[in-house]
């Protein structure tokens, strides 16, 4: 693992933490150096204190490395974070504080001014906003950068590309997997035959996250957020991965229902982000096909970092109507981290690293990749 | 059985017929006849050639009925139609014009002028159309009456007491049951940890059997239907039964939010229908629970009959957004086949019969019941 | 509620004691006059602190009462427990003690020497072991009788006509529901997709609990076990209700297959037990379809008192094989307490209560019912 | 794709199908060159004709391929047929009589006594028994090889390591995924919330191949079934893939649990087998765990061709018991054929075509991999 960085994974015994884990495992880049758990956790092998719930193991090192406790110092410049909100709350400040370079999953300072609601390929730009926090907060390697609820993800990245057509309103109907609560989360006598048209805070995260992470970088450092109607119902629906949202669109220059789709279609990642490790070769794919995305059959797309849109079609009320899917624990957690974490290396802010882009990337020419 | 009337089942079979069959077992004014299937399975007892796919078993009585073919000669001169749209469309109308008064679950005839698209509850005055059918078709005992789209019930029953505030504009999106698709219907590889956002033909029935049957009646004998702007979106979802509604809707006189949920509260079913035997105590049931309705817990409400309304609070984009809850082959086929038939015979509408509402009505006075 | 007999259930907001609150509405003979619940709900009334999961609610009488706490003095003589075990193995003695006739659901005292074990149609008589008991334990009006696990019951239900033919061996592999562990219990990330092959303790209980139910009563008040040997293997399966165990057996005598059947379609309840209001009549039924029973569709069998029973072929290593189904939570547990409370009150065991039968017994002709 | 073999995939648009597609990206010494499938599709491209129902799509290549139908000539030295059987009966002899070596996953050969049912790791020296074929069939470059039904994978993976202890008694209970019973396979209402009890012809599939692939090849080319007395239940549960077997067995010279455990850690697979691409680092894999294998979690160990153990312990009635998991379209169906046809490849059954392993395998150091 020599070149490679050692990171800090906070909350690494929980469903994020596992997914942080398992993508971890064999990147060009990054390589777990320090996993951080409960304090009923601490000291002992994070290999007998993980409740695995993935469909593989961690390797005989990781299974080895002794959990620390929250509270204890870490070494690594890179952490990544997949607390809980208030457990967030209390230590990404201090740790981006003390020198470290935060890349959290929390919803704690998603809303913060100077904190970038970062996806890559939506917003890269809103990066900058870290210039501002170092220069206020008198931080010289510390940042905190947040990636935004599992949610919203297949609603910014399908709209993404209709910015230019002006986005006037946006309707949100969510069908959100298990996973997306953690473990041990859903109750298995709530969800078995059994839809919960509830999910706690979850319709107002979309409702705000949307619209900042939409909005553009204005120079005084600020974000200004797109300005457009939003409501959002949730769901929580049996499936274990994968949260799909029914979006209806007021499009204020009304392009044909062939332009929408050619503006997905068209979209292209710049090249400085498609070159990062983890980026797919498509941040949105339509699929054709009159009944997709499925979940099982399409969350996978991209390894896992790919949003599937289908059935585009006209609405009656909004104008446009289609559905979006995303991979909520890959993309819509520890991968869309990952990925600000190399476009933060990439651009340099994480002091004394490097990474020299030698390493072969994942092959992902396939459009859908296990 | 005397004293009771014999019905036919078409289509006795099916997840529908079969949803027939249980309900009418104790029926206090009908009793099953007839049973009418496939060539394949006629001449044979029902109880060799019905795959029950419910959670009892048909009386003796039933299992040894003999299969009629869909040919054969009828005597009952009431009948159900569970059929699939092609064959009701070859003999719903040749069995009205013979005499038999048809109350059909198929889609096939639902947007004919003269044929009632009836819910009692909510448009029983539409029963009128049969006197003009009658007239117009030279009928004298025959009649074909027909029930929406099961994932339309829960609409129309939650919008109906909100017409007074003026309907203007309905957003739908629905996660259905299985078995709505009948059997064997979805294949368990599409729907086993996955969602289809996809299912053929209910979003146009969800759009415009909506403003048929909140319509009103005319003295020319025909429905002027409600004036709305509507939009579904339908998902096919891993439970077994119990259609999910997620509703946004505009209302001209923007009442508060208590209004609204009063007019569920108030809403009061009239007499004449309530003490029809398969009548529900309520028709919507308003349930004050922060996630609530949920499909397996509250499918059964009022015998499977009321639906079940939840989380009403504002919408950005249309005003009032909720979410409602039917129980699809209950209140959403078979069981409103059998309540329209129930209003047909207390009208007088089948000739020969005349229930005298002297058997003790099913007790319905726990909320919900099993 | 005049002439029936006040009663209170221990644990009555957890799983097994809404179902308790369930199957008592509309009971004949008792109604449900005291919940008692952890200190958290004490004072509270049961409606606000239950977080219901059956499809239906109770009745508003029950959810207004206050919810007790452990500590409280109880004025009903018949008491239902639904405690988990620490809190049974506390109070259940004590309560008998003082003088209630206790009908336990837990598993505390279940192989407590002159505690019986009892299942009415299968062991009736092992409830003279509450004679020794008072005797022994100097009690005059309290009394202590336990039902088995829920998985052991559709094995001792489907063993019991078989006794004749002399049992020597039995296997034991069980596909179990997650109601089973209760609520919260199984977290949907472990059974969604999944099967668990460990239920804790359970395989031990099958083993043992069998061979004491199937047991005779000595004339020195004790069990003589059945002499067998026995193994379990338990898996919890993603199914909401119903134990199925796939069962082979060693029959000394060696019937024939047709023998067998008969044994079980021969098989009669005793009047007295029959006249019960909670007893099915049939304690088990044998499908003879290729392909029954299936959990969904034969769980409610008899109103979930009936045990049913398929594919009965031999089996190279112990001669026999079949498959038995029973509902958990209600043959399993709640129903089945119930019937020992009955069968305790119409011999007498419950002081100052004498139910005259007059009331009409639920009609459970059809062979399977709601 | 040079020096690549191009093959042939018999049945290539069903589940079976799709994985052979799947898993043969990418594969080192094999590419898909023909797909063939029913006369529906035939003449159409790939990716228009399958319903693709696993969690990645085909190649643009794939997609691309002309289906051809079953009575075309083929130019594939090597074909795999992923039949119904019937159609395998037809056409895998003719086509290994024109000079095909044809790896069949179809049960319609598996008995053959010249047709070797192999699972390389199991007996690779059943390879033998393609010369006696050969010579008896006067067929110089054809040849027909089976592999095992999938619900017989895990058990004979299992008890192969104990084979030396002497295996008397074999007790299979399964629990099968949905995908072994192909698409559309079982209906979602017979499966959502239930367990069927059966699966078509498997019970004796295991109770005959398990001692056929576990007995030894004699000098005359046959093999001398294992004795051992055996006995399957089969059972169908609500999972996607994955087919878990509980298994108790007796053994001759009874040796401890730990033995018993050691015989599976120290199993270790021939180098000239681990060298071949497809083959997992190992064969079994016992997992310590108090609760495992489960389904979901463990399905992919070793990409989904490693079995897994758990729950080793005493059985009073056979001595042994424990649980062992496959995943049944891979190692259990496609995965499988693959490597058959790896070894075949290898040991130079394949005229014209010698694989130098040059290409790097992949890595499989991980214990589980996805």
């Amino acid at each position: 693992m020599k070149n490679k960085l050692g990171v800090a994974i906070l909350g690494a015994t929980g469903a994020v933490g596992q997914r942080f884990i398992q993508l971890l495992e064999g990147h060009p880049w990054f390589y777990v150096a320090e996993v951080v758990g409960s304090s009923r956790s601490a000291g002992k092998p994070y290999g007998e204190m993980v409740n695995w719930i993935l469909d593989d193991r961690p390797s005989e090192r990781i299974q080895e490395l002794r959990v620390k406790s929250l509270g204890e110092t870490l070494e690594s410049s890179l952490v990544f974070s997949a607390l809980p909100k208030e457990a967030a709350l209390e230590v990404e400040i201090p740790l981006a504080h003390s020198g470290h370079v935060v890349c959290t999953n929390a919803s704690a300072h998603r809303m913060v001014e100077d904190v970038p609601l970062l996806l890559p390929e939506v917003n890269h730009e809103h990066l900058h906003l870290v210039d501002f926090q170092r220069k206020q907060r008198n931080w010289t390697t510390g940042a905190l950068v947040a990636n935004s609820n599992c949610t919203t993800m297949p609603v910014v990245m399908s709209l993404k590309p209709l910015l230019p057509f002006g986005i006037e309103k946006i309707n949100m109907v969510s069908l959100q997997a298990i996973s997306g609560a953690g473990y041990p989360g859903v109750a298995s006598l709530d969800i078995l035959d059994n839809i919960v048209p509830f999910v706690p805070s979850d319709e107002e995260k979309m409702q705000t996250e949307t619209l900042r992470m939409l909005g553009s970088l204005t120079e005084v450092g600020q974000v200004a957020w797109l300005s457009a109607k939003t409501s959002a119902s949730c769901n929580r629906v049996p499936v274990v991965d994968g949260h799909t949202v029914v979006i209806s669109v007021a499009l204020r220059s009304q392009p044909t229902l062939s332009e929408v789709q050619s503006a997905w279609e068209n979209f292209e990642t710049p090249s400085e982000i498609l070159n990062l490790p983890s980026a797919p070769q498509k941040m949105v794919q339509y699929l054709p096909q009159y009944d997709r995305p499925q979940t099982r059959k399409d969350r996978n797309a991209g390894r896992g970092m790919t949003t599937t849109i289908g059935r585009l079609r006209e609405c009656d009320l909004l104008g446009y109507k289609f559905v979006a899917l995303s991979h909520n624990t890959i993309r819509g957690a520890a991968g869309c981290s990952i990925l600000n974490a190399e476009l933060m290396a990439s651009r340099g802010y994480i002091q004394g690293f490097n990474p020299i882009n030698e390493t072969e990337k994942q092959d992902d020419t396939r459009i859908h990749t296990r």
